[in-house]
């Protein structure tokens, strides 16, 4: 673990099993794209499955109808607003539709709507950092 | 304010004006650009001025580095994991080193490092949801 140190704070960089155990303790993160109308991000429920990103969405969204083999970026974070602190895990990779039977587990899914489409990222590379008092 | 209705949770658009209001409230958000690397998104902390996000960073980090003038996206969001609920708003915009004297205010700055360069988003769109229960 990498770690540098300048005045009240420690910036440490996560190891790829440290951002994977990050990844899996959260419901909620962000697909970011570069889509039809500009850069995009938007807050998905996910699920960590074999050190993929499954997200649940609905065919009819930016997101259903814009990413099927397309490049996207998946990113979680844990702030603490109180102590100053928190860690965040940035995910770059492949975006594709996931087809029928669906792996386990799916995430759970928050928002209105039938989302009966499933997508995975496919990392190519995984990075994380977390901010604390030293 | 539009609204649609499916399940139990309702998904609200957020007026321009909401949208300003939720970003007002929060310490850190997230920017998103196109990198050397690919798709980029880091956690930064922010201040709203005029409607603009100001964000300070560093000279020698990747959002110094690559984007001044390039356009970046600005997100931020509030998730209450218990209630299932919460918001997001994003802005697309420019992104422009600011130059001295710096307007006010200034994020406050949690990281470590002398983070020197003010950095400003100036929008040119804006849009929010709210997810709640009905």
């Amino acid at each position: 673990m990498e770690r540098w140190n300048r005045g009240s704070t420690v910036l440490d960089e996560l190891t790829e099993d440290e951002c994977w155990e990050h990844l899996g303790r959260l419901p909620v993160g962000r697909v970011a794209w570069q889509g039809e109308d500009g850069l995009t991000v938007v807050p998905v429920n996910y699920a960590v499955a074999d050190r993929r990103i499954i997200v649940r969405t609905a065919a009819y969204t930016a997101l259903g109808r814009e990413r099927d083999g397309f490049p996207v970026a998946f990113q979680a974070d844990l702030v603490d607003v109180e102590g100053r602190a928190g860690w965040s895990v940035l995910v770059r990779g492949q975006c594709r539709h996931e087809q029928w039977p669906l792996p386990t587990p799916d995430p759970e899914v928050w928002a209105p709507g039938t989302r009966v489409l499933q997508l995975r990222i496919e990392p190519h590379s995984i990075s994380g950092r977390r901010l604390r008092h030293h």
